[in-house]
């Protein structure tokens, strides 16, 4: 205290003091660097936008300065489910009432005979509706999301799965990702709590769990039965880390799977909550590609929540987070980042605690909440917008299941490649099994061998795609993820691009 | 393993195991409680949205349900800077941009001469613009937002400033709050990393430091002095944590101050840098208010940035971070989460951290990102907009500069109570000299005095005020932060309920 009136007061001590000071600091450098920033941070990773994705957007600048620099044109971005980048058509009705819900002079009396011109009834009455519930979109809403549209989403669930839902018990979020971090975030204690995640699995869970500085406890799909998940992995994984003395306290499971495709039967979802509820683990459901459902008459998809009401009172405190999104689905609203998650059997004081947490962010943006409404909440049968909405949504769905063939058929057509089919979701994972000699070169390239494959693929074609080690796999195996996304009408030359490269990377790197 | 196969195998002890665990499973009770969550969540603390919003709310809904329940017919809520909430008119070309963004059917040829009826030619070519470069609003962006929107922020800054500024070092963010966040959270190390937070604060800094376990070190702003900042205050918090082993390593300002209102001058700027760059500080200049500006003559607005770059080469390498929302200034468009932050002399590396923190979350809403490019790039002399945009503007600023300078007076005019003017931002920070009666009433009912005080507001008036020990203040003060955004013709109405309430508790409480 005394000392530090002394170098205040004193301008020589001061000056002197400083110089000493200034020179101390250029001899340092910068404050924050890597190796004084937070160590968790610096080790967290997330492939599906790391270097193969930053060299794509390298291309993608140089392409346009020089369309001529690459031996193609553009760059295919199939590292990412973001089917509106690929141009996919959003649905009218969504972006009818988002836009009236921007523009409220619209509604306005004086504006209905020309409004009327360009929007339908129904996009009009549902916008005023919310206008009503919301106030202004340019206003922080309740921080778990606007009653009205928790109410609908309650519905939704409602009718979805035949069991009650409670608006209280959902929170809005920006996007699946934000609720699935905190979720996380809350459910560890310290570098000893474990939550369980597949491999491979969507890296959001092992860089949030890397941030959280929580341990990760893998258990395996079963590529050879289509990415199945067996109760006797689930089990040996769990006995595994509870022997090292991690305390495993919650499961994340994604169905239908990311980037695996597979679509949980009912039994299979039921005897995980068995495992769940005799383990004592909480359930973590991403079902965020509910929708994407391409098998609907062999493989449907059932919500946990469903069957675990289904499952009576003897697992009725098993606890549960249910996740979705307005990003994937027919939908693809990536942009909007709605998204919400249902918490079932959660403690009181655990739900204050995540309201809480939900203040310190203040709210999900506005937009992205309407986004969530329309999504659980789309026109029905006798509004005006429903014949377009269900064509719409059949259109693309159709697409998307004729373009998760064809892609499968392709990479199966390879040589050393095979790929399950896409049950659900957005992607393929094939495995290659990649020759002696490749795995040589992308050990003299300091690069995993699936990323060498991947690097050499977007050099050769622009085609992005993520390689299966930013997701997990069993040692000593290669995959890739790649979206089925790209147009319809270029799907047959981006099929062949990836045939062409395939097979000329197996000549050359051939034994 | 063994124990594995025979606990999965054997059925009969598979029942038997279960029926062990399950009645360990009840007696346990939930696995997540607050005993078992991450205690640092559990220790963060939000009073903008704590106690007294909560039971502000509470009965708000009781209202609607019975509307003659209270002495009063609706909540006002002051408690939060959400203009719109309190029916503020969103700027028109705003909205309008926003608007034919969500509904690019709008910008089609054929709905050309319908839709010229209802927006400005300077509107319709903006989204034109934006659609050109965004895509799809519903699309994924860059994860540090689209580069047409970056690059126009940078042009804002330049203008601003006079100085450079590099889209490169701009992240666009939702809300300026996930962007305090990300910063924080990276330089912070361990929970001996120390930041500097002005007492009072805005609480985002002191809930964000208690969730990355980092220590803050508080400084004290002098309310005797118009809630100024000297120099000797930073030297002598600095030196004690230093003192104590904290690793200081960064310093979070907030100009114009929150909860405080007052703006700096450019000279208190530049000691404050020259602070800095001695003590080897990075900056976290919280500038969302910077065009809340009320007396501009005397106290017009510096950014940190401009002052930086005005002091010369030797100060060229002092690292600081500046933060700028969409949801303050006479925008108010809260709901969006819109927001930026520039980095300034950022370590390289760094901007790469930075940039993978930013792509595991994806990337900011992409309505909130247009919602930043009109604001950094507004209607412009010429523009068929720019007479309506200048006058709202200029309608919301005469009627929040009037509403400040009435409510300062009302809280002048009351029993104990001095309040400086705001100089900036949204806020009053009254100070109340409580009776003892009143403190030992709020003892014997477990409150903090000023709680005490704020909750009997609210249960008399409606009116939802934060407690000044949600900001910190000085031991033995008491205060409460207000907004003057209530509608101005409200506004006499509710000084004079607050008067009355006041008068009425001094007498109650007096001794």
């Amino acid at each position: 205290m005394i000392r530090t009136l002394i170098r205040t007061a004193n301008p020589r001590y001061l000056q002197i003091n400083q110089n000493v000071k200034r020179f101390r600091s250029t001899q340092a450098g910068k404050v924050l660097t890597v190796d004084t920033m937070h160590p968790l941070i610096k080790n967290a990773e997330y492939a599906v936008r790391g270097a193969l994705p930053i060299r794509a957007e390298a291309i993608s600048q140089q392409l346009k300065k020089d369309p001529s620099s690459m031996k193609f044109d553009r760059v295919v971005f199939c590292n990412i489910g973001n089917p509106q980048q690929l141009n996919q058509k959003p649905i009218s009705f969504f972006r009818q009432v988002a836009s009236l819900c921007d523009n409220p002079e619209l509604l306005k009396a004086e504006n209905r005979s020309i409004v009327s011109k360009l929007y339908p009834a129904d996009a009009i009455a549902r916008a005023e509706l919310l206008i009503k519930h919301v106030g202004s979109v340019g206003a922080y809403s309740h921080s778990k999301g606007i009653p009205h549209i928790r109410e609908n989403v309650a519905k939704f669930i409602e009718e979805r799965d035949g069991y009650p839902a409670d608006p209280d018990n959902i929170f809005l979020t920006q996007g699946a990702s934000e609720g699935v971090q905190r979720v996380i975030q809350m459910l560890t204690q310290n570098a000893n709590s474990g939550i369980m995640i597949p491999i491979p699995q969507y890296p959001l869970y092992s860089a949030t769990l890397s941030m959280v500085n929580a341990a990760p406890v893998p258990y395996y799909l079963n590529e050879s039965k289509g990415w199945g998940l067996d109760i006797e992995s689930l089990q040996k994984s769990v006995d595994e880390a509870r022997a090292k003395g991690v305390d495993v306290r919650a499961l994340a499971i994604i169905n239908p799977g990311n980037p695996t495709g597979q679509c949980l039967t009912e039994e299979n979802i039921r005897d995980i909550i068995r495992f769940c509820h005799r383990e004592r683990i909480v359930l973590l459901a991403d079902e965020v590609y509910q929708t994407n459902i391409y098998q609907p008459e062999t493989r449907p998809f059932h919500s946990f929540k469903k069957v675990l009401m289904s499952m009576g009172s003897e697992f009725a405190d098993q606890e549960l987070f249910s996740f979705h999104s307005t990003s994937k689905g027919m939908i693809g609203e990536c942009g909007r980042r709605g998204g919400y998650f249902e918490c079932v059997n959660i403690d009181p004081e655990i739900m204050e605690q995540l309201y809480k947490l939900a203040s310190i962010s203040l709210c999900p943006n506005v937009q992205g909440q309407i986004m969530v409404d329309v999504m659980t909440n789309p026109p029905v049968e006798g509004d005006e917008s429903y014949p377009q909405y269900i064509s719409e949504k059949q259109e693309i769905f159709e697409s998307l299941r004729r373009r998760a063939v064809k892609l499968a058929k392709c990479f199966n057509g390879l040589e050393n490649v095979s790929c399950n089919d896409a049950e659900g979701a957005m992607y393929l994972f094939p495995q290659i099994r990649l020759p002696a000699k490749a795995i040589e070169a992308a050990k003299s390239s300091k690069m995993a061998p699936d990323a060498f494959y991947a690097m050499a693929l977007l050099e050769a074609t622009g085609v992005c795609v993520v390689p299966g080690s930013g997701f997990g796999q069993e040692p000593g195996t290669y995959h890739f993820r790649s979206t089925f996304l790209p147009e319809e009408h270029l799907f047959d030359d981006f099929c062949g691009k990836i045939s062409n490269f395939h097979k000329e990377f197996m000549d050359k790197y051939r034994a």
